[in-house]
């Protein structure tokens, strides 16, 4: 096994410094940097030198938010832990937390075993885990206690899907009244479901069954209300919160105006939300069914706010929510029935890409790049320094990016389990050429060395972002 | 002379990294971070080992905000820039930007070139400029453009001191429109000096003239009205805007909105707005006088809005505004007229331990210290990775701080030439133990051993932080 | 049957004018106002002539929120219409809107009915009714397009009181919809009942029974948010909206952000929450139980905020909430569990002194004191402008009103069915001497000369406040 | 001389009621008002009946910003007080507030008296006047006092036009300060001159001379800022403020910032911003001069938020701000230099009928169209119930006003002294068919029967809207 590697000669890149140095590996860790052509750095002997001259050097990115293998809607999210975990590496992620389920009537434990099971021996990266709470009770609160001791420290909860994942706000109070206790930290579904399924039944009863009426009745005012409600059960619980997939202007304006007022409130983006739009739900022939997810995707106008609020830091995270379905089987099952079409897109192999690309556009610095894609979510959900970062004792989860090649994105040439790709044809610059995963070769200039199993279960501290 | 030095066993804190880290510094630069105890470290040999165990290796403090020998009310600041920057020095900063100043009717050059002779062979540590126009006409403009060439990026404005320092708001919006081309950076002080000048006539012709009155008379809404005023004078011009010395929490409300808009304003505060109020302005026996500053300072309940806004990011730089005056002699040029006093308080010596203390009391995190203290002012003003951090690169100004060191402010033991401190008697955690100056101990283990003439002008690239 | 009265020498304040005129009034309607002194009053001839030299004459009183013999926690409301309407003749109050009750699976027209029959025939001054919807569903939704057409024009949902009135945000939602179409006033109990109940919960689990602890689970957050949440989903349904007995600052501000954008949203204020506080709940001896009501008493800073609304018309109206439950017998159900205390304070006699005590202390001007009191409670809820005001071709409910009286409220000498006054002791200035109800005295120089079943139940029209 | 007149039949529209009443006129006052058909009205006998069945019967119009004989940019505004006041009539106004001047080195009196005999003897309606105080010092504040004895109770101070109006900011809270002891109200032209003189400079250098430009350089952002400051000068000095001609929808947002606050701030817009846009400014052939006026013409987007502002009474009042100057020979004095054309737009005849077509157009109610032109600026000013409204007492201007009627508007038409009108061919539904003043018929069937000096000086009381 190799022990020492030295990449030389790019930019390393993290969340504040831009510097171009020689980085030292060792066991799996990073153990040091130096000036490039300096005394210190030359003196280092190495079993493997990776050459970084003209690319960056960046922390491997850590995705937040995937649901691999999530039954939902009668079906699974096709990317299996294996199959999703090698995607991920391939855009230059080596870390993703994914979402272990309770079910209704089942204990806490009861599906994070299953989940660990699912994971156990499959995934190409570092994986850790959420937990979704489908159903709290005075049991699954105890649970809570203990699986932020073995660390699960964040909770979703869902204020949509009512009789399936939905909790009401009784729930959801007592859910944050505990996690300001135990330092769990409340991630939230911010949708009214309980009005919105008022629309879906309303929608479907007037023949309005195309896809595009998914993004009609799940309106952008039920996703502002329901941001601004969790936010005050924060309040009276006193607990930080955390809002998933956030995309609706007014959303952001709602955790804006929280923010302002010093309230540990943070907010998630995803890509889908800051690159497409209503235009794609609304494609002919059912293609829009691609584009079904929740929250819905918005007009286009919506994007600015979203660039605007990763740039002023009233969103944190870029995650990808990547829940993919196959068109074929799966988004079909939807047919003449918008409400039947499984939610989700696929994205766990793009969001690196994307987001260079909006370093590319102008919207944001290299610094905020790996800031929203790499240190933030790992500070947001204990992990930091061991992820998110190339600093000395740090994981030496690294990726050799190349900001000038070109590509174009296409279900043709992604590794995604999915028939398709939410971004087909898309044009960006930027790729990524080799991942490291704890020193390893995952991705050796662009060929998959990685392996099922090198990836390991990586439980986290609490959120280390509170005031 | 020494050419490599190394730091062993401490924990390096940066903007955005808490690592234990040895430091290798090579000819007055940062050379190479490695993981204390490995074998990388290990190999490193030095001519000076300093033993940082158990302390803080911190980037030396860069306080952007200094008025050495300023000319006001008749008198001189009383630091020069040798006493001045010895004091920086003993209190971790290792950088100040100072101004320079126009005086109304001759050319900004000449103002500047006599700033550059009064700091010239003086400095313990290294010096830059910003500049005051006081005169802003066709040709004051031109001149801009030229400094931002040598390295003065950034220009600073007065909306109070009609008759000195004063800018009307036509000469404010040509100056930002000429800063939105040549990439300056506008400084503003944000107070309505034409209405206050009335209620500072109305007072003493009421024979309100205690120091007191100075605080009653510079009113918070007349802050807000003039932060307000020069954020909406940038919009119109398109160009940033840094506001200085904020010390009113609807001032800080007006930067936080225009923030939230996504545009480029940035606000200062300083450490007497953050532990000191209007209860020390109304100290009897004239004692006021001391805490006598513009802009002012506020009661007590503003200060949650200060440590609020810097917790958000809506505020991101503490410097000092050091401008200090003897209270025998300078201070009590005011007696019975407080217009009469010296604006300006000594502070250079302290903030980092201040802020530090801020951190023990729980107010802002350690990195966030580093981040307002050091990062944040080094990028805003075109110093950074030279100033501001700890990489490979970067100018090796170090400082070793104790984090458990207790000392007692007093005038008795500062530094800064001035017969008062504002914060006399109180206790703090954590000591600068030891300083280093692009890699030489100007301070060891509180022993200064630098020399008048070590720092040098240092000019500085356009702001770093621009969206 | 006296035919023409006429009303000389008083001041006629109406919600727009003060004038010194003289009030011709004819079979049960204002006929004619003319000039004090001039020709055309002296030539009136009537059967009855009132001397208001040095009074105020004005409309009598709307109160649009009153509970007569209420079902609430297993006992009634201890006013009937009976004894209720008389005491508001006594208070200056000639018409009440109460509220009809549906409740859970029972058909709408079946309360209604109950409510009709329990009004007929015992009031001594004009009623209507409002509808509560304990129970949306799709034959309820079918009975308020009915109800509209017969005069029952608003409807009054709750968020609060899960399992007995409660309806959930779906139900809302639907019941909006209905009245953007049918022209119904949707009126909002806006608490968030799901939370308060957890808490609620929490509180007596440990021990914390007292009736001051009702105001503490009944949080401001959860007043302002569910406020918020009413005005979202109104929005969504394109209705109007009326929120009931806003009590909390942050509330006002929801109602006051929406009406800045236009949209439709009314607010209602009460006068206990204008002259009382948490300090009156946290009265000892069981006394706060006196108090408790829903949503409950606030801090008394709140007060500002609420006659800050009063003033720039983000309230509009102040109705009573009468809802008086003996101390004696039916508020002790609670001792030893707050939460089984009857909700509701006795006031439909108090509100016209307690409104013009408001005028004294310099709160609201006289007009507005009609306009809140009369004018606006009428064309808000579709009775102007046969009610609230005194006008030609106006029903003849007028108050001759002594400004300069002094009274001490007391439930000694109060005309209510209730055992206590929750301004037991108040001094105000200012007394209803006089009071016509279409023409006929119902209260004569303070002796009630009125009778039960004079009182009409009158059907109202559609809100005459929408832009 | 007639003595007595009775309208009947018509419908009586004021600020609070609609009610079909006869009317009784009696020596220039109203006497009495009665149901039509009622015994009281039959009893009165009349030297001359008014027809109005089908009509309305409402208040004159009091139009609070008019500048007959204006000196401006080297000429003068085309109406006499003749020849507008004539106009006025023609248009359903019968009592216009004018602007007297005071002259930079001037004293008030003597402009106060230059204005009053310009007026005196020439006016076809009632007329009161504003002062204008160009030059605010000691002396000029003593007079303030006494012409609020005198019944000039309002001071209008431009923070626009340096060196000919524009008081800076030490004098406006000079003003303010007194206005606040004398009980006088400053009104306001709130735009930053001295910026907007800068950009000025800037257009003409560069050669965008047409008058298009002198919209572009008066930008929206110097208007909201101007008002911001006014607002928070008039914090300072604990007064009510008056904001003439609003234009823009972020100079509403900052008086509607300020009313939810509960501050006595009031705002005025014009029917030039609520029907013109910068699209009329942009006509070719130097046409867009007829649109000059200051603040300027918006574009369209900007009506909405001011027809809301009307809706939810941030704004309060709409005033003309007439000030004709013809196009040939005035407009054109500007011809290649935008900012040589003088400012100002005819419109006193055209604003009754205006704010008609916007009750047609849904954007107002019939009631709030006779508050904003009527009953508002009457107690705004001083002048209500005299003016303003229909009540026993008042004076007797009358409007019978046909609402079916259609006419276009039109130079050829219309009666005031100009040969432009800003809304040539615009079609409008509704039209003045007779007006009384004080009793005496001015207009009567569009024929008009007034008489140079039957208007009079109407000294005025303070403003009747503080709270």
């Amino acid at each position: 096994m190799v022990n020492r590697t030295v990449v030389r000669g790019g930019l390393v890149i993290t969340a504040s410094d831009e510097i171009h140095a020689d980085v030292l590996i060792e066991d799996g860790r990073i153990a040091a940097l130096a000036t490039h052509g300096g005394d210190a750095a030359a003196a280092w002997t190495a079993d493997r030198t990776i050459d970084a001259t003209g690319k960056y050097v960046v922390p491997g990115g850590v995705d937040a938010h995937t649901h691999m293998e999530l039954p939902f809607g009668g079906t699974f999210a096709s990317d299996t832990f294996e199959t999703g975990t090698r995607a991920a590496a391939w855009g230059g992620t080596t870390t993703i937390i994914d979402f272990a389920v309770q079910s209704v009537g089942h204990a806490v434990r009861e599906g994070l075993d299953a989940w660990y099971a699912k994971a156990d021996g499959k995934c190409a990266i570092d994986y850790a885990f959420h937990m979704i709470l489908s159903d709290v009770n005075e049991h699954s609160l105890k649970e809570m206690d203990l699986l932020v001791g073995e660390g699960i420290t964040s909770f979703k909860l869902f204020m949509a899907y009512p009789g399936v994942f939905y909790s009401d706000d009784g729930r959801i109070l007592r859910a944050m009244q505990r996690s300001a206790v135990n330092g769990g930290l409340i991630m939230m579904h911010a949708e009214n479901g309980i009005a919105i399924d008022v629309l879906v039944e309303q929608a479907l009863a007037e023949g309005r069954t195309d896809p595009r009426y998914h993004g009609e009745v799940r309106k952008v005012l039920l996703e502002a209300e329901a941001t601004h409600r969790a936010i005050q059960l924060a309040r009276v619980a006193d607990a930080p919160l955390y809002v998933v997939h956030v995309s609706a202007e007014e959303a952001v304006a709602e955790i804006a105006a929280a923010r302002d007022k010093g309230l540990n409130v943070f907010g998630e983006t995803c890509p889908q939300y800051l690159f497409l739009s209503t235009d794609n739900l609304a494609e002919p022939d059912f293609e829009g069914a691609k584009y079904v997810c929740s929250t819905p995707l918005r007009p286009r106008e919506h994007q600015a706010a979203l660039w605007r609020g990763l740039r002023t830091n009233d969103l944190q995270v870029v995650s990808t929510d990547h829940c993919p379905f196959c068109f074929t089987g799966q988004k079909e099952l939807g047919r003449g029935d918008f409400s039947k079409i499984p939610n989700g897109l696929p994205g766990v192999e793009n969001r690196m890409d994307l987001l260079h690309q909006a370093v590319v556009d102008g919207h944001i610095s290299r610094r905020r790049w790996i800031e929203i894609a790499c240190a933030a979510p790992a500070r947001m959900f204990g992990l930091y320094p061991k992820k998110g970062t190339i600093a000395p004792g740090a994981d030496a989860d690294v990726v050799i990016y190349d900001p000038h090649a070109e590509q174009i994105i296409s279900a043709q040439t992604h590794h995604m389990n999915v028939d398709y790709s939410a971004y087909e044809g898309k044009r960006v610059t930027g790729q990524v050429e080799t991942v490291l995963s704890r020193g390893e070769l995952v991705i050796d200039n662009r060929q998959f060395t990685g392996r099922a199993g090198h990836g390991s279960y990586t439980p986290r501290s609490t959120c280390q972002n509170l005031n």
